[in-house]
């Protein structure tokens, strides 16, 4: 992976990551493909109509179905969903601790249980590189030791101790699995714990970054804490992250948490909300939410944001999707999600171009402004 | 509406159909697009994927929701949509028959409830025209008086009785309504009755064609009865029907009732099957049907049909999309449909080129062959 810093606005930063599959042009944001499949979407949609260039996977979904080994056999991530560009992909452990009935971490990893079939899994720091070996995905999250907020004193203490322990493991693993020829193009990052004490985040991410992997990101936030609690603690941990690897901000979040963050210096985004809102009906726009069952739509003859250019505004009206989501068609989904994720990348393509022209805060103000 | 007759081939035409929002080339496979969409696609996906000349779309479904007032204000159905093309309309009057829990024929109409809420409502001749007049349709299909098979004489001679006066009824409106500036570019079809009775399907045929229609459609076949009584019953129809426009046969059917038809004079046919079965896994090739849920496409790195070029068999493999159905992902509804319908629609093609060439039992033959 090759990183250039481009710019920097205040704390806000415009980089460009370039990997084995394509170049990334910072502040990104990476859209949700748990199961090698965008939602509603496929992958010609990704690169023609959204032109994103990288995509986040979910390990935890793709080791139980289809199994990795067959991603591999048939040409990895890339081969398997002829996605060409870059993909992320996590680490399965946050998975394995939110779907599972039944999941226990101890020193060694974290046992789960399969939420399709009940069958009993083992996710360990070198296991998961394993499976994502398999995956070749461009990007590889390593196993960390997740905690819900709010959590205790000995529980943040164990936590960021023992996704310090896992990073070593980790970065040894994957140091001599690459002197072996195996995952020789695909880059390793750790991911920064300690809930939204200052202390526990300077301690995880001074041991974290003295460490030899390829980009940092945060963890264990937007789990439920308050937005200012969220953005305190990137601004706190940022300081403390190498200036010339990629930061990751996991699972965010809102345009408005995208933005606050960007200013923070955070680079890479991933959040389930532009596809999972748009199939709940909610889509964004340049002057806040609508909800497209409102009946107020139904005679209403515009595109869901006048200021949009996205493949559906540039179609279709609020009243013919207000009518799609009513009969309950699947086109609808596709429409809607290809609406919302337009947003996202279009909010960070705007912040990227304002920050290369030093304008980061003028482009906050107007974002604030329109939703007025 | 404009109708060429460009070819003859044996009993198969190949027809030109110029309305005034398009030129089909018959024979000619309509999707369903019953709410105003082709589930899983967009109108963008039927014009610039699959090049569909005409989509149908169901009057029943459109008049209870969002209801035929609100696609006129919102530019009837081509405005509504987006779509430029063709649509043909049925009357309504087989939904009304078979997705109510109550309805009842009687001289004047057909009185039913809502499947959506449980509302009463009343298609008579001129009512079904009306709302089509404010979907706009190119094609309007009249009220018919519908049987289900098997059926007594009686029932059978009330059903074509009933026909011939609602046609008679219907023709006369249009007529009217036209001359009042209403329609004027809205073609109106009637429909053939009388089960797989040659002589009341004699009578239905001479009593309809006699009357100044631009079409005629066979229906009240596909309804459960054997496959060769529906071609017998059709081959004895075709030589009532007028030469000198066109004939379409609704609801019909699988790829061989395609073939069978065509050779026996069809010109226009429409069918849920191909979008139906690619959302529950069964997918049409040249050699015949494959079900994609099977276990043995799990690593099949093949397209669904190699002598296919649609969207997806250029994109993606059967084991990708075994993935995608197993994963439950919205995703494959749209890659499946696109591809049957290209299947259907490159089928009628070919069968167009053979008729043109005078090769259509060279093609009939190949299509078998192909199966076998």
């Amino acid at each position: 992976m090759k990183f250039n810093l481009d710019a920097i606005d205040g704390n806000a930063r415009a980089c460009t990551i370039q990997t084995a599959h394509s170049t990334i042009q910072t502040p990104i944001f990476m859209p949700v493909g748990t199961s090698a499949v965008v939602k509603a979407l496929d992958t010609n949609d990704m690169r023609e109509i959204l032109d994103t260039q990288i995509i986040l996977a979910n390990t935890y979904h793709l080791y139980l179905r289809p199994g990795d080994e067959t991603v591999n056999k048939l040409g990895k991530l890339h081969g398997f969903t002829k996605y060409d560009r870059s993909f992320l992909t996590d680490s399965g452990g946050f998975q394995a601790f939110s779907l599972s009935d039944i999941s226990k971490a101890d020193e060694k990893g974290i046992m789960f249980r399969s939420h399709i079939d009940g069958s009993k899994h083992y996710f360990t720091p070198s296991k998961v590189l394993d499976i994502q070996y398999n995956l070749g995905s461009d990007i590889m999250m390593i196993l960390d030791d997740l905690v819900a907020l709010p959590a205790t004193k000995e529980r943040l203490t164990l936590s960021i101790d023992r996704t310090t322990r896992w990073a070593k493991e980790s970065i040894t693993y994957h140091r001599e699995k690459q002197s072996d020829g195996i995952g020789v193009n695909q880059n390793i990052f750790a991911i920064i714990q300690g809930g939204i004490d200052k202390e526990f985040r300077k301690i995880s991410a001074e041991s974290l970054c003295a460490m030899d992997f390829d980009g940092f990101a945060i963890g264990g936030l937007s789990v439920g804490e308050e937005n200012q609690a969220m953005y305190d603690t990137v601004e706190f941990t940022t300081p403390f992250m190498p200036k010339d690897k990629p930061r990751y901000l996991m699972g965010v979040g809102t345009p408005e948490d995208l933005v606050e963050n960007i200013e923070r210096g955070i680079d890479m985004f991933d959040c389930v909300m532009p596809t999972r809102n748009a199939r709940n009906g909610t889509l964004f726009t340049t002057f806040g939410k609508i909800n497209i069952k409102s009946a107020r739509f139904k005679l209403d003859d515009t595109p869901i944001d006048p200021a949009c250019d996205c493949y559906t505004c540039k179609r279709y009206s609020r009243a013919y999707l207000n009518h799609l989501y009513r009969a309950k068609e699947l086109t609808y989904f596709r429409l809607a999600s290809l609406h919302n994720l337009h947003y996202y990348l279009n909010l960070v393509k705007e912040a990227r171009e304002a920050i290369l022209k030093g304008e980061f805060q003028a482009f906050k103000r107007e974002f604030y402004n329109r939703r007025n």
